[in-house]
This record gives C-alpha cells, structure tokens and sequence, in this order.
C-alpha cells in the first residue's frame, strides 16, 4: 500500500498557497522550483488540485494556481483524494461467491466481513486526515518556525507571485 | 492507494484454514480451487503468510498450510502487513529541505507536519485492523451462513486437508 509522492508535493504546495497575497497566485514552474521538484509532475498534481476544486486556476502568460476556498474548508483527505482517487483501497471481488463451496449471489446481501473490515478502516483513515485542515497545518509551520525562515518565504511569495489573470474555469 | 488482491486472497484463505481438522492442512492448489483464484498467485501468499509466522507448511506430496498461531492471535493487520509490507504508505521525502527556502536538516529534528498527519492516519487504519482477529471473522461466518454451507465447508475441507509433514521451518 502506497500513496503517490504527488500527495506529498500537492499538501506542500497547498500549504505554500496559504502564505500568498490576496488576488495573486503561483505558477506551477514556481511551485516546483521552490520545492526543487520536476516541474511537469508539479503541474499535473495541479492540474489534479484544479479538477478538485480545492484551487483555482488562471490562463496566460500571467497563469497561476491559487486556493479556491479558505484554507480551514481544505481538508489533507482533500488533497489525498484528489491526487489519489477517493475509491477503496481494498477492492473485494466477491471470492466468497466462487469455487465448490461459493456463496450463492443471492444469500449475499451484507458486504463480505473481510471487506467490511477494511472498510472500517479505511474509514479511519479517512477520518484523520479530515479532521486535518490546511489551516491546521500552516498554524503548526507558523508556530515551528524560525521568525527568520517565515520572513524569507515571505520575501520569496512576494517576488515570485503573479496576479491572477481571468479564471480558467 | 490500493490494497493488492493479494490480501483478500490471503484473508480468505486464512481464515477457511480456521475449520480444518487437528493435524491437517491445505495445499495451495485446493486454497486456490475453493476460491475459484490461479494456484501461482495463492501460493504466493501462502509463502508470504508463512514467512511471516502466520501458516506453517509442511514440505513434500502430503505438503500443506495451517495456521502456525490460535485465530484469536491473528489480526487482519498481521496479513496485510505479511503481504503488503509493514512500511509506511507516505513516505515523506523532506522536501522541507528542498529549493530557496528549504530548512537546514539540522533544524527538522520533528516529523513534518504534513509526514506526521499521516502517520496518524496510518495508525488508525492499522489500529483498526489490529483489533480484527481471524477469530472474530471466523465468528461472524459461523453465525450467518445458512448451516448447510457450513455443513459443506466441512464437508470439503474433510476431504481436502491432508496430514501435514514435518515442518520446512
């Protein structure tokens, strides 16, 4: 059981987007320079984010990736869910209906306990990283960090952000 | 995220081996035949079950599985971990570190908050695994299925199992 790097790159990059001036956004040749990541592979975790409404986008020379909503209504399943898919990760295929022994289709009303199990807690899972908003974790990172690291990201938002030209959607 | 077939496979087989009678085990081919799966593939998981300490196999023409453990200590964790590995899903790769503003490593002596989250995730997911044993599953297909499909489990595994050898462990 994996979950992609671009989960990793996609919450960072989102958290970044918290700290950007009103009405501005980043590109995504931007994201990934400052998280010195492929840019291609920022972009699709972009483009994912954009799908999933949890940014907005502009076109043009000008383009750039901002959050669409507050960061305490992004949720890290959100995110998780975007890039990943918010489909099972533990797929039954109903092998208590095959061989000598199968269930017949009919007796099998209630889902497998197998599968209810790993329903369960995936369910879990779930739960945790919704519990968990942007805003949480840009709170932590402003609490952890250096009075001098958050004047540099500053600095650096300030250069590198362009405004948001019209949206793309 | 996807949990391998692997997994439901070995679960399944697991916990039919629950039913079979004192002494006696399955060969991969009839694990295989009863889920209606190719033998390959469930012998893979039988290796991996076994190699985890969960079955006991015996070597030769009379070779066969087991449960090496009571299903009361079995967990559904213990199976998934035998056939998905026990690492992490996310593996952060400290791009915190990383581009203009990236933190000195020597000043991320924390988990990343984003790491740390699912981590947490993590663990309700395997918690809620953990709490899952062989047993319980075994409990709930007694109490629901019709009795004559428990009469022609038995049946079957009657049939089936053969006396396990010396052990190849």
């Amino acid at each position: 059981m994996q979950i992609s790097k671009g989960v990793e790159w996609a919450a960072h990059a989102a958290s970044l987007m918290i700290g950007l001036p009103e009405g501005k956004g980043l590109k995504s040749e931007a994201l990934a320079r400052y998280h010195g990541v492929p840019t291609a592979y920022m972009a699709k975790q972009m483009q994912a984010l954009s799908k999933a409404g949890i940014v907005q986008s502009s076109r043009g020379a000008h383009g750039g990736y901002r959050l669409a909503r507050h960061a305490t209504d992004i949720t890290l399943w959100d995110i998780t869910a975007a890039i990943e898919g918010s489909g099972p990760a533990f797929r039954c295929t109903e092998i208590r209906q095959n061989g000598p022994c199968g269930l017949k289709r009919s007796d099998c009303t209630r889902p497998c306990h197998i599968a209810a199990s790993f329903a369960a807690a995936e369910a879990a899972f779930r739960d945790t990283l919704e519990a968990i908003t942007l805003a949480d974790l840009g709170a932590q990172v402003m609490q952890d960090a250096p009075p001098a690291h958050l004047l540099e990201i500053g600095h650096w938002l300030g250069e590198e952000a362009v405004p948001l030209g019209k949206s793309s959607d």
